[in-house]
């Protein structure tokens, strides 16, 4: 085979991945898919159905090449946000149409294509080296990883970690390039942290004021107070921590009625500065400075939804840029920006990093990725594993 | 008749009245009630149907006794608010029950008891005097008080106006007392206007704020700005004016999306010091700096519901808190205090002051009035009429 064709093999599997209408928490058979690719190359599959009290069940696939370490994880999901308003995509979100040299569809940029990319180099790396290699490659796919991911990866980690199968490095496959293929590996994601905050006054009506207490005001000081909080400057490799408020809520449609309370939600980003605990102490002394200023009362529920995290820089870190800037002759930048992915529970057993195809298009109308990136991502996730099996690996 | 045979009449009509679900906009045979009675003390009836578009129809009463000016007016409502929970009652809310000297029921202070003791009163009066007074007695009642009031009293003046019936002074019934009998007459009403905010930014991920433009603060500092106004110290006769948030809303149910936009609304009395006018454009002079200060854009639509009224201290308020001082032995306050009232319609045609029952359980479960308070309130009525029109009336 010459590259073309091999490289024909992995759009071939990202469209057959794309026809399954896999929106969270539907599988709709893009395991199936996967598995069988998989299998034909020799993995060893575990298929892995998780479920929780009140989430529905949820498909995982974890398969493995070799029995000994180290053992190279590459990871990721085939599950799918919904599509929106069908009538404004160009094209059937779940066909894998090839036009103008693009791929698209839903899953196409996130991470449909990713996940075939991890399949087709880990075929052509074994097959070059007719299976001889010191080490395992797995894969680590989930169905829950747009949803609530309490079935997904982390699941999956515990199950691991239960039978013994641990993972030296991780790179994650979320589309992580701003602009072109190879601007950025992402070696680290800030922390999220959700508040639940209500303002509690009495009911009253506005023709006497004097026998209520207003929680609006009450809650707008205390939205002033935290939108204004400096929780840090950055440091060398995060951005700033930063607060934003994501709703505000009473719900009173009577124009003569002071109402009883008044909610706000709000989320932090925040980066290594802080801890989600260390955080949530910040958080309550400014609350509580704002409820004695003003005597109110408020309540707050938090959510610590995950605590930031970093692989520092290092040979690692150093071998994803290698295998870009030798294929694409572009240095990524190593960032830290940008949402949540499941690399905040992969964190916990092995350095992980994440390096995917061109974030613009996720989640959105038309998503899509060029064919050409498609074929070089495979290239670069080759090239990771035949660096990382060599001498000069990790 | 004696007195106390007289003024049982005045109870049996409340129940009557009471025994009618007249819950806005439905009048379930009440103004007939009233009308019976009327008629047969030599009221000529006319009943006034309402409808605009988008509201249900309305019935309204407006009836005279004499063709002569003066004509003394004595105006209410026959329509109620909802019982709300029915189990918490302890009467059945439309059956006018008696217990220990008091009655019970939906509108037994707002305001069926006062509209039998307007009627009672003018029959009692007409009788003593055999009919001969030099003036008339009207009453103008309507079933849509307690709703929008968009098809009951200022129709009915309009009507009035078409027909040349000039009404010249009008006590109206609500109940005005916050805790006795003739603790409080209303001279005038504060204004009321009400302004929806809508701060306006920009949509995006609360991981990438730098994209987006969060409306929340943005209202949180419109809303501070607002509630920090000092619009005035009040009036010999009025209060401050005060403003006050009824609500605030977003509805966004995802944390880690900022939203586009987020509104709130609030709610003005306000008394002479301003006109409806005058008070949007300090709105939206404070608003204005406010956005010029944070480079951001807001929406302020404005319902102006009504203007502050005043009838000043005069003949009038004098020959009404006579006669209370006469009966109970207390000389009421002159106030301008409370929600609004029909009274904002009826003060463009002629002076206007609001005398009626105890406010305490209006609206509220287990609604009541004092029998004797209902019997004292038609003593009261009967001698304002006796005094206005004997040689030192008005
Ligand atoms: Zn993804
Ligand atoms: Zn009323």
């Amino acid at each position: 085979m010459d590259r073309k064709e091999e490289n024909s093999e992995v759009i071939a599997l990202t469209q057959a991945l794309m026809r399954c209408a896999s929106v969270t928490p539907k599988d709709a058979g893009a395991l199936d898919v996967l598995q069988k690719n998989l299998e034909e190359t020799g993995f060893a599959c575990h298929r892995l159905i998780f479920s929780d009290e009140g989430t529905p069940d949820v498909e995982n696939l974890y398969a493995r090449f070799g029995t000994e370490g180290p053992n190279f994880c590459f990871a990721g999901h085939t599950d799918v946000v919904p599509i929106g308003d069908a009538d404004a995509w160009s094209v059937d979100p779940f066909n894998g149409t090839i036009r103008d040299g693009m791929i698209y569809g839903r899953g196409a940029a996130d991470m449909k294509a990713a996940v075939a990319a991890f399949a087709i180099a880990s075929r052509r790396f074994i097959k070059e080296g007719n299976g001889a290699f010191n080490g395992s490659i797995s894969l680590l796919i989930t169905g829950d990883e747009e949803g609530p991911a309490i079935n997904g990866t982390r699941k999956v980690l515990d199950w691991m970690a239960e039978k013994g199968e641990k993972i030296d490095h991780c790179v994650v496959g979320e589309p992580t390039n701003p602009n072109e293929l190879g601007d950025m590996v992402k070696i680290g994601r800030r922390g999220s942290f959700t508040g639940y905050l209500t303002a509690i006054g009495t009911e009253g009506h506005v023709a006497y004021p004097h026998l209520a207490d207003n929680p609006v005001p009450h809650l707008a000081a205390m939205v002033s107070a935290l939108d204004n909080l400096v929780l840090d400057e950055g440091t060398e490799h995060f951005q700033p921590s930063n607060l934003e408020f994501t709703t505000i809520d009473v719900g009173n449609p009577a124009t003569n009625v002071i109402p009883k309370s008044a909610h706000a939600t709000f989320n932090i980003r925040f980066n290594t500065h802080h801890s989600l605990d260390s955080l949530e102490i910040t958080v309550r002394e400014r609350l509580e400075q704002v409820a004695k200023e003003r005597g109110c009362h408020y309540e707050l529920e938090c959510r610590k939804n995950s605590a930031p995290f970093l692989t520092p820089e290092g040979e690692f870190s150093a071998l994803i840029v290698r295998a870009i800037k030798s294929r694409l002759g572009r240095t990524p930048e190593l960032s830290t920006t940008g949402g949540t992915s499941d690399a905040r529970f992969i964190k916990d057993f092995c350095p992980v990093a994440e390096f995917g195809l061109i974030s613009q298009t996720m989640h959105k109308i038309d998503e899509r990725a060029n064919v050409t990136d498609v074929e070089a991502l495979t290239d670069i996730y080759a090239d990771i594993l035949k660096s990382y099996f060599s001498k000069d690996g990790c």
